[in-house]
C-alpha cells in the first residue's frame, strides 16, 4: 500500500465519486468555517487506516488537517480518542462516512488478525493472508493484516506462482508445470503448489517447488511429512528451488494453537477478512472550539 | 447495480487489474482447452452474485459461458450446485478467484440480511440499510440487501439528503437547514432529519422533513413519539413534505423483534454488512467431461 | 455541481485536453511574465460559471488568479466588468477559450430561464428543467438553471423513476410498474407517471405515484384534473406516497403565463436549455498593468 | 470524429453514466422482450448524429439494432420518421433521452448552418466554424458544421497556431511571433494572424502568415486590403507561406450576404452553434409489432 | 509536448504506476530525510528531458526539488553534472529508474538528430521526423528530435493527410484522394503526396497537393523533378493549394550530406528514434550533504 | 504480458489515440472495402509482437483478420512474409503505422537478445534484463526479451527488492534493511543487493540476501568470490533465504563470453534495449486479391 502510487489515487477518488454523486445535497447549508472534531472508538482493537485517511481527506479538500493520535497497528481501547481532524465544516462532513468506512473495515481486519498471531506468539510460525480478499481492496486488506501482526501471501496471481487443484487437473501435472513457469516467469518470483495428498508435496518438493501449501491436512500427517520435504528439497541440485517453504491452510481460526508445533512455516488464513466484524468508531465534533 | 452502467465495467475491470497485475504466471501451462467447472457452496444461506459473475468471467474472456444453477436471492444449501462454467482452462483458473471472491461476500451479505428480515415478518416494518458499506462496493453490496429482502437507503450524499448531528452542530439548525436543501435540491429530493431527542424529531415534523430517524432511541419513547410525528405531519400545509417516512437505528440487530410494534416504517441497520461472514464456496473441476 | 467531486475534475480535463490537444503552439511565443486581464459582457443577462471557471483555471495553472466581481446567479449588463485575471501570460491565452465558451453557455440558460421564472411570479409554482440536456454537460446545465431562478427535476435515471409512454406501452401499465419500482428502488425515491390522458394521471393518483406529469394537456382540462388527483392522494392510504406532486410540460414557453393559476406545482420545460443563445463575452488585457 | 476513436468511445460512456447514474430505476419493470420503435421529426431542418446514435446503443445494449433512414447531413420535414429501433425494451428505453438529446443538439447545428451556406452560395466564400464550442462536444459539433455544408476552423490549439489580440499584447509582436512559432511546430502546422487593423494584416503577410483573419472590419476596408494582401503574399520569398486564405469575422449572421463579393477565402462564424435551437425529434413506440 | 496538458499527466502516472506496481517494497527502510543527488551523463551527446523529469517527481512526492544545470537541447560532456535533485530519500529512490530512463531515452535521440542535422548545416534543408515513433511516447520522442535540432512532421493521422501507397491502391487514386480530403479537413490541414515515382510526384502537384513526399528516389531524379514540381505549383490556381513543400525519404543516415543540394525543402527520417542508443546517465548521492 | 489485462486494453487505446487523434483525415477517401495485405521484413532477425499486433487490430476494428505467419520468438530473413491481414481498407491503412512501429521496436529487442543468449550458449547462465525499458513499454519489451531466449529480472519496485548504492547510502545499510524489507513484503518476495565491493556482498550474503548482483566488477574478483558466497548461504540457518542467486552486471555486452565460466547463475543487461535498432518491416498491399 504505497500511498504515492497513482493506482491509490484513482481508487480513492473511486471512493469519494461513490459517496458523492452528483453532489453532496447538504453542502448548501455550510457557510466552510473551519470547526474541529475528533473519531472515538467504541470497540477494542487494533488501529488500521489512519494514513490512508489523511489522503482521502486531503483529496476531498486540502484545507483539511488531521493529526493521527494512533498509529496504524496500535492498540485502542473503547472510547479512545484515535484522531483529531480541522478543516472547513461542510468537507469534515462530506468526508465522514467514507473514511470511518474504510477504518472500521480494516481496524476489524488488523484486530481479527492480532488475536490469531498471538496464539501463535513462540512458536516461530507466521500468520500469513490468502488472496481471498475483497474485491477492490486487496492491497488495503493485506495491509491491515500486516498491521495485525501477520504477514501477507502474494498479492495477486502475477506476484508468485501457485499450483492449484484446478491448475493439477487441467494441465500435465506438477513437474512440468513447475518446468514451465520457471522458465517464462522473472527469475525472482517464486513457484508454491497446493498439495491435498502427501504424494503431491514430495513430488513438489522433487520438482523444485520454493514453497508447499499442505490444504486440509491432518496435523499428523503434517508432522509426518514435514520433515521429509524439507529433507528432499535439502537434496536439490536446482540451485534457485533448493529453499523450502511449507504453509499450512484450511484450518479452523480456532484451532490455531494446535499447530503450534507442526513444524511449518507459516499458516495462512482468510478469516481475519472473511470472517471478522468491523471496529465501531464515529466522528464526533468538537463541543468547545477555542481558536 | 445496473450492469448496463460504464461505471461497473470500469470497477470490474479494477478487480480484475488487481488480481491479475501484470499477468497470471501460471497462464503458459494450460492449452486454453475448453473445460468444464461448478461451484459448490459449503454453507447454508441466500446467494447472491451470479449476474456480476457472468459478467466479470465475459470481460476476461468471452469464451467462458455460465450458466446460472440459482439466481440471486435464492436459498442455498451446503453442498448445492450455484452455477456450471464452461470455457478455456487458463480463463476459468484466472477469473476464479475474484468471482468467488465477490459472491462469497455478497452472499454474506444476502444471507444476513435475510435473517433479520424474517424476524420482522408480519410487522408491515422493512429492514433498510446504511451508507455503512465498503469503500468501492456500495451499490453490489446495496443489491445484496435487497437480495436477502431488505430495502435500500440513499444510496449517496446526492441520493437524498440527511442532517445528522454534526450537520446541526455546525449549521443554523434543523428549520434552515431544511428550507436551504429544499430549495437548491431537486424537487424530487427527499430531506431526512437524524434526531437524537424528541424535540429534534417534533421540530423535524414541523420544518416538513420528509423522513426522520429516530436514532439510538428507547423504545417506549418511540411509541409515544411516532403518533405525535404523524400528526403533526398531517396537519402540515408544505404539499411537497406532508408525508413523513419514520425509520429507527442504532439497535443491536439481535433484539430488532423487540421493535416490530413500534409503528416506525423501516429500521435501518448497518449489521449485515459490518458484522456478516462470507459464505464459503469453491470451483471444482468436472471430473466427467463429456463434450 | 459539487466542485470536489473527482467526476467533475475529470470532466474538466476532458475540456481541457480537447482544446489543447497535443499542445498549444503559440505557447513557445510567451515568457510567462505575469499579466492580468478581465472578462466584460456584451449582452445583458443572469451570469453564471464563475466558480467552475476558477476552477478550470486553476487545473491549467495553479499560478492564475482570478477575482469573481460577479457571483453566480447575478444580473449582469452590457459592458459590465465580470472578473478579473492574473497570471502567467501563456496560461491566460491557453485557458481563454474554454472558460469563455463555458461562462458564455451557462449564462446564457440562466438568461432564459430567468426570463421565465420571472412571468410566473407571485404564482407559487415553481419552473423545472427536464433531463434535455447537452450530453456531458449536465450538472452544469442544471446548474446554471437553478442560478437563474429555476429548480431542477432528476438528475439522471437513478434519481427518481419516471414511468413514460414508452414505458406503459411496454410493460405490465401504470399499477404494476409503481408496484415494483417501489420495491426495489431506494425509499428515498419519488415515482412519478407522465399521463397523457386523465385517465392516466387518475390511475397514477389511485396507484400511489409520488408527482404525475401532465404532458401536452389542454389548460382547463388541467384545471379540473387537478383537484381530483388531489383529493385522490390525500385518502391514499399507501404512506409513502400519498403526497402528490403536479407537473406540466408540453408547453411553449411563450404561453408559461397562462399557466399561473393551473393550480399545479411545477412546469417542466427544456426551453431554457434547447433555445437560448450564449451570452457574448470576451477575455480582455489589461492596458495599464501597475504591479 | 473518427467513431473508431478510443477517446469517441471514453466519451460516450460519460455520457451514458450521466443518466444512468447508479442504474436505472425502471429497469425492473421490463421483460427485455424485443420490441421495435422509430424515431420521428417535429421540425423541418438537417440531420445529423445517426452514426453516434448507432454507437451510443450498440455500447448500452450489442442486442440494439437501428437502422437508419436518414443520412447525416440529409434534409428532413417535419413529421418524417428518421430511423427505426430494434431491440430490448429496457435498453431502448434507456438510450432514448441521451441519443436524442446530442441527435437534436447536433441537427440543430447543421438546420443552422445549411442556412448561412445557402446565401453564400455562388460566392466561392466558405462558410467555417470557429473554436465557440460547447466543452466536450467540439468534435461532435464541428461534424454537424460539416454535414450543414460549412467547413471547419482547427480543431484545437495544436491543430494549427493563431496568434490574436492578447497574443500580440503580450509578446514581441507579429513578425518574431510567427518565426517562433513556426520552428517549433510540425511543417504541417499554418500560422494564421487575427487581424484588427489594415497594419496588421499587411504586417502578418509580409512576415509570412499562411492566414489572416480580419476581424470586426469595415467591409469597405475588406475590399480595398484583400488584392493589397494577396499581392504582397504571391511576392513572399518565404516558401512555405507564400500562398494565403483570407477569412473574414465578426459579421452578423443576418449580413452574410453582404460580404459575397468581398474576395475573402472565408467567413467564419459561431453563430450556428451559439444561437441555434434544437431541432424537436420523438423516440415512439411501433403500435402494430408484428414479430 | 505541452506539460500542462491532462494527457501528459495521465501517461506520466502511467510510467509511476509501471515501475511502482502494488508498492516500493524497500520503502520502509528509509526515514524521509531529506537528501541531495544530481545526474552525471557518462556519453556525449545532446541532452533531452528535464521538464519532464521535474514534473515526474513533482507527481511522485511534491517536497522533491530538481535545479536543472542543463537545458534541453544543450551539448553535454562525459562527466558533467545535469541536474541536482533534493528531496525524502525514499522519493529520490523511487522515482530515480523511470526518469532516468525517459532521460537516457529522449537524449539518445536528441543526439541522434543533432548529429545528421549538423551534415546539413548550410544547405537551408531542414531534417524532419516520421511517425515511426515508440507508441505511447511519440509527443515526447518528437519533443527530443526538436532538441536536436530537428522539425517535426505531422504528429498523427489528423495532423494532416498523406496520401501512401496504399492509399493510391485501395481508393480512386490521387486527384480524387486531395479532392475528397480537401472538403472534408479543416482548412488549416496540409495534404501530402507520398510519390514512389516522378508521375505520381506530378500528378500530386497538379492536382493540388500541399507536400509531396518522394519515396526512396534516385538523387538525379530529384534533382530534375524538384524544379518541374515547383514551376508546376506556382502555376497552379488552387489558392489554397499553390504553395509546395518537397520532401525525401528512404535516404540512409550515413549519405544524407548526398543530398545537400537537391533542392528540396526537408529530409525526414526514423534514424534517430529507431537507430539510436541511449546516453548512460546515473543519479549519485551527494556525499557530503550541508543542509 | 497478460492480453487478458485490462491495463494492457487500456495501453492499447493509448497507442491508438495517439496516432488517431481527433480522426483520420484520410478515411473519408476509403470505400470500407475488405481488402488483404500482408507484411514483410526487410531485415533478418527475432520476430516479436504478432500477439498484440492482432488485438490492436481488432480494438480499431473487429472485421480486420490476421494470420501470423510466424509466431513470436522465431527466427526470419529479410524478405519473409510475417503476416497476412484481411480487412476494411480503411482500418488497415489506420492501424498500419502503429503495429508497425510496435512490432518492429520489440523485434530489435528479441533479436539483440538472441544475439547475446546464443553466446551464453553452453554456459548455464541465464541472460536477463533490467529496469532499463522505455517509459510505458516495460511489460512488452520484457516480453520482447523473453522471445529473444533471455529471462525476465523484476517486474518493478514491487516484484522484488533491490537493495542499492542509494538505498544503502541513505538507510541504516544492508544488515537491517534485508531485515526490514523481509518483515513487511510478501514472504514471496526475494531481496536482491547490489554489491560494488566484496565486503557489501559478503556482508549480503550472510545476513540472507536472496540474490546478490555483482556490478561491474573485475572478472577475477567474481571468480574468487562467488564460491565464497555459496558457502556463506548454503550455512545459512535463515530458511527462507539461504538460497542464493548470483548476478553480474555492468559487462560490456561484446564481452560477454568472457564471463561463461564466471560460476554466476545470471548476467544482467540492458543492452538488447538501450543499444538495438528496430527490425525493419513493412505493410504492403496484395497486388492480386482473390476472394
Amino acid at each position: 500500500m504505497d500511498l504515492r502510487s497513482p493506482a491509490i489515487s484513482q481508487i480513492i477518488n473511486l471512493w469519494i465519486s461513490e459517496d458523492i454523486g452528483r453532489g453532496d445535497l447538504t453542502k448548501v447549508i455550510f457557510d466552510n468555517q473551519t470547526v474541529s472534531a475528533y473519531w472515538v472508538t467504541k470497540n477494542d482493537g487494533v488501529f488500521c487506516g489512519g494514513l490512508i485517511i489523511k489522503k482521502l481527506f486531503k483529496t476531498i479538500d486540502p484545507l483539511v488537517h488531521i493529526e493521527l493520535l494512533k498509529n496504524d497497528g496500535d492498540e485502542i481501547k473503547k472510547g479512545e480518542k484515535l484522531l483529531n481532524l480541522q478543516g472547513p465544516n461542510s468537507s469534515l462532513v462530506t468526508g465522514e462516512r467514507t473514511s470511518l468506512n474504510l477504518a472500521m473495515h480494516l481496524s476489524g481486519i488488523s484486530t481479527a488478525t492480532s488475536l490469531l498471531v498471538k496464539k501463535l506468539k513462540g512458536s516461530g510460525i507466521l500468520l500469513c493472508d490468502t488472496r481471498k480478499t475483497s474485491p477492490g481492496l486487496r492491497v488495503f486488506e493485506k495491509y491491515a493484516i500486516r498491521c495485525g501482526g501477520g504477514v501477507n501471501h502474494r498479492l495477486g496471481l502475477d506476484d508468485a506462482a501457485m499450483i492449484k487443484e484446478n491448475h493439477i487437473a487441467w494441465t500435465e501435472g506438477i513437474g512440468p508445470s513447475i518446468k514451465k513457469i520457471r522458465m517464462s516467469s522473472p527469475w525472482t518470483s517464486r513457484i508454491i503448489v497446493e498439495a491435498e495428498t502427501a504424494s503431491q508435496a514430495i513430488e513438489a518438493a522433487e520438482k523444485g517447488a520454493d514453497g508447499i501449501l499442505l490444504d486440509e491436512m491432518d496435523l499428523n500427517e503434517i508432522k509426518s511429512l514435514v520433515p521429509k520435504l524439507r529433507e528432499i528439497a535439502n537434496k536439490s541440485d536446482q540451485r534457485i528451488t533448493r529453499n523450502l517453504v511449507i504453509e499450512i491452510s484450511g484450518i479452523d481460526p480456532k484451532n490455531v494453537e494446535d499447530y503450534k508445533f507442526s513444524g511449518v512455516d507459516l499458516i495462512s488464513t482468510s478469516a481475519p477478512i472473511t470472517k471478522s466484524s468491523w471496529i465501531d468508531m464515529s466522528m464526533r465534533f468538537d463541543k468547545k472550539e477555542s481558536y
